[in-house]
């Protein structure tokens, strides 16, 4: 080794000691009698001390080093006249009797500090450098730790890790699916996984009862908002299991990346919403439950007083904003544009000012008294002080509206803390989701989804109202998982195929071997995925799941650091069997 | 959940519980007035009894299910009068009360049994019907175990678990990668990694200081001998560390390994050969040290008797097969024909035989005396009882042919055993090979990989003679690991290059972002790649690593039961800007 200590390592207890460090210089101050280098690892930094009193030249040589250069330095562990409290390492330092550059470094392109000056572009560009950072490092080490400790977990619980399969088979229906030419079999490709989802289930099928995976899953689509073409999933499969043995199971499992991670300790279960429950509550199917704001229903009892905005509504809903009264004009105003934003798509924001007087103040004064108002407000659960906001329109573009005028308060109130933590269950899932534009039901999560047993009788005559055993675990706002109890009896199964239109050659064109597996004795089975990119970045109170991946690709699905995707030469194209088709 | 208990828990201690167990029936046997089931899951066996007197309408219910037919069964556990010490449960056995069918099976194509008779191909087809039987269980779930340990014992000293891209730039030189069209990019694609080098490298400059990733990698070449397009790789890499860092940390992994998984230790370190001794005592530079038979030279000694295939001969070399003295011509002459297979190389097969009476004779009888042939006897080191085998040609072929004798002697002696193992390090390879066809030398290992100091002199006049810091970690005969000490220099690595005939610009567009990472700072830095799947057949004792792969491809990579790699449609080809090109 280069070291007989790292830079996070030595305390007072090693004074004296001879040591020898290696690492990044992270900055160096020249005090005429003196030098200090702060030497940095992954563990941390450490103060070295160089002395002209005691060794001019080497003091002068250290001065010539820039930031980012790699030494070795070896010297003497010393007690700090000026301690750093903030440092772990801050009750000390080095003083080095030598030292040897290990190597250079040019100027780097933005500062290597918690706050760097560089843009987006730029440290993607450099992102070895920008890894250096301690905000990423801090993630990726999070990260490993994360992965670690579910598999510990599920260890635990008897899960055996499986490999599957990344070269797999194109189904017709994976229009998303990224391809890979076959050199040897020319004119086939194979696909990578969207999931592991088939063979899962074939373990299932195989008897290995309780089967996990940390497993990069692909995707390639048009990159919205916060999503790579490549992500991680913990993928998850039980046999022999109802829907509780999953939600206790993984559950289980948040609660220990809680507390081994976080120190935080969930005494109680997680809250669990039905589909429908959390829709009419928060609007939304993924609630972030941090702070309260649920929706209060007022279409039975705000109509008749002649405004035909309210009068002529599907659905009138509320929501209150605690001590909100004294909000000015400016910023109501704000709050109705945001409202009638097109991706927001309400159709205005009517308002009722709770006056800490017990006075009462709205938008709608010209059709409803200040009795009425009061008694709207009562129904809402405001109290003097509060604002409420009503919105009126059809019912689930409304409820959506009003999801995102609950968020917007929430921000703006800063009730989204970062480091607190509303794990919820969502629950009773619709099985199928109508689609209006091609007149067919589609799966909500996948077609061997469960319906609930006593729903399964209306699945010729309303599958609309069919409920599925499926699961969302959602944690502050953002689904973190999902999964399901699996169909395992064939005569469902081809019910279900029926009603998403498939034909029998389709199912098994699409679904072939799996279907062929399952008349060999399938048992009872269920799993789950989670998002092991969306659940470190949500540990790791960031915004983008970008932050928590060590090479991730840009909107476009670029990597920019790589400069990839990239042409290929004609010859490996003939040898694939592939030509480029130019527009 | 569907059971109380699994079909591997219950024991005497657990007599009189009333319990529920679940599972595939695997045996079912009707002795008129009792039945007995065998019921299986995962965890094993347990053995369920329908008693005629006791409910005869459960017992002719039982009767009619099939092999491999899925039932939920409840009732009491019993002490057996007839007990099993074979089987964990063997004790006890399950008096039903009540079963239901959770799902039927159609007969399966093959036995579910250790020993099937089913054939490769259909077991391949049904692969998670052949899951079922236990030595492929058992494997996977050593799969499982020894990632798992791996995770561990790496977590333990510091590695973070850092996940590469999977969608890469390819290379102009990465003629085997198995490449991704971009729907988003047209006429762009992503390469799949060969392995994740240059990420790993990236890390070490970013300061990750240790790296560890169990992650798929892909290579798409023709599959000969017990190769797979995707494989897994046990990757790692580390800062500041000099060549005996890596073997000290890696033979600690070995070692963990060995003794987590098959509680064998390891007091001593392992042995450890250049490949120059390698090849000089074994023909191989992957040795199988579970029996000796090393090679002795007798060029400086064989010679001047007037037999040419000797004396005209750059090599002799010869190996003692102990106490073989009575091989029959019939033998000697199979082992003739073995070594002159083309694969093999060798010219033919001369013999000494040392008789128990202290006789000799020999195939060269003619030129040698018995007075010679002791003597060369006597320098091969044999004894009475024993058979010298002899061959000559040119050195490098005769060496590889006796490598191949000296296994097949192994092999015949019964001196390979699968439940032995030695593991040994190889170090100080040549770090070019000079190719004969293009005259061109190549990197051994990789051109990153460091030469050592002492050699680094001959980089102009006589690369040949460079040894570099390179290692590979073999266990009874195959290599499971390979690493190497890289290249931080930016002068050393521009003689590389220069010697491996790259232009300056061939060098930056083939390594271009590393190689400007090297310029922020690169510390030392090395590391090591194990190949999980032979590492886990080589503990499974498995021939193959298709035995410890859950959905392995077949020679030609394909998956036969999915059956893939397969044509796309028109419309994906089309979304992706490609066509396929017929021949």
């Amino acid at each position: 080794m280069y070291r007989t200590h790292t830079c996070g390592e030595l305390r007072l207890s090693d004074k004296q000691k001879k040591v020898t460090l290696s690492g990044w210089i992270q900055r160096s101050r020249d005090l005429g009698g003196m030098t200090f280098v702060d030497l940095r690892d992954r563990y941390g930094l450490t103060q070295l001390v160089f002395n002209m009193d005691t060794d001019a030249s080497l003091c002068q040589e250290v001065r010539k080093l820039g930031r980012e250069c790699v030494i070795q330095a070896e010297g003497m562990v010393a007690e700090r006249s000026n301690k750093n409290p903030k440092m772990p390492t801050g009750d000390i330092e080095i003083q080095v009797k030598r030292f040897s550059i290990l190597n250079s470094s040019v100027t780097p392109p933005f500062t290597i500090e918690d706050e760097s000056d560089g843009g987006d572009e730029l440290r993607m560009k450099y992102r070895y450098l920008d890894l250096r950072r301690n905000p990423l490092k801090n993630n990726l080490l999070l990260r490993h730790q994360m992965a670690y400790e579910t598999r510990s977990y599920l260890n635990s619980q008897e899960f055996i890790e499986v490999e599957t399969p990344v070269l797999i088979k194109s189904t017709p229906e994976g229009a998303r699916d990224f391809v890979v030419p076959s050199r040897v079999n020319a004119g086939q490709f194979y696909a990578l996984p969207q999931s592991p989802q088939t063979f899962k289930q074939l373990l299932m099928v195989a008897g290995y009862d309780r089967y996990m995976q940390i497993v990069k899953c692909f995707r390639d689509e048009d990159l919205r908002a916060d999503r790579q073409p490549e992500f991680t999933q913990i993928d998850c499969e039980m046999a022999f299991v109802h829907q509780e043995d999953i939600l206790v199971m993984f559950e289980g499992m948040v609660k220990h990346l809680f507390k081994a991670i976080k120190g935080i300790e969930f005494s109680s279960a997680f809250p669990r919403l039905t589909y429908a429950k959390a829709l009419e509550k928060y609007g939304n199917d993924k609630p972030d439950l941090r702070f309260g704001m649920e929706f209060v229903d007022l279409t039975g009892s705000a109509k008749g007083k002649g405004f035909s905005v309210l009068d002529s509504a599907a659905y009138i809903g509320a929501i209150v904003a605690p001590g909100c009264t004294e909000y000015t004009r400016k910023q109501i105003d704000e709050l109705t544009d945001f409202v009638k934003k097109p991706q927001v798509g309400g159709k205005g924001l009517i308002y009722i000012r709770m006056g800490t007087d017990g006075s009462v103040k709205s938008s709608m004064d010209k059709f409803y008294t200040p009795e009425d108002l009061l008694a709207i407000a009562a129904v809402a659960g405001a109290t003097a002080g509060d604002l409420v906001f009503v919105m009126a329109g059809d019912k689930i573009p409304t409820l959506k509206a009003m999801s995102e005028l609950r968020l917007e308060m929430g921000n703006r109130l800063g009730l989204r803390k970062k480091n607190v933590f509303r794990p919820l269950w969502v629950v009773d899932f619709p099985l199928f989701e109508w689609d209006e534009e091609t007149k067919r039901f589609y799966a909500m999560h996948h077609p061997f989804t469960s319906p609930k047993p006593e729903d399964v009788q209306y699945i010729e005559s309303d599958p609309a109202r069919i409920r599925a055993n499926a699961y969302d675990c959602v944690i502050n706002g953002a689904e973190v998982g999902g999964g399901s109890i699996r169909i395992f009896e064939e005569q469902l199964q081809k019910k279900m195929f029926k009603t998403l239109g498939f034909t029998d050659e389709e199912a098994k064109r699409q679904f072939g071997f799996l279907m062929d597996a399952f008349r060999y004795g399938a048992p009872p089975h269920g799993g789950i995925a989670f998002g092991l990119d969306r659940l470190v970045s949500i540990f790791a109170g960031e915004d983008s799941i970008r932050d928590v991946i060590a090479f991730p690709k840009n909107n476009a699905g670029r990597d920019v650091m790589a400069d990839c995707p990239a042409e290929i030469s004609e010859e490996q194209l003939k040898e694939l069997s592939i030509k480029v088709v130019k527009l």
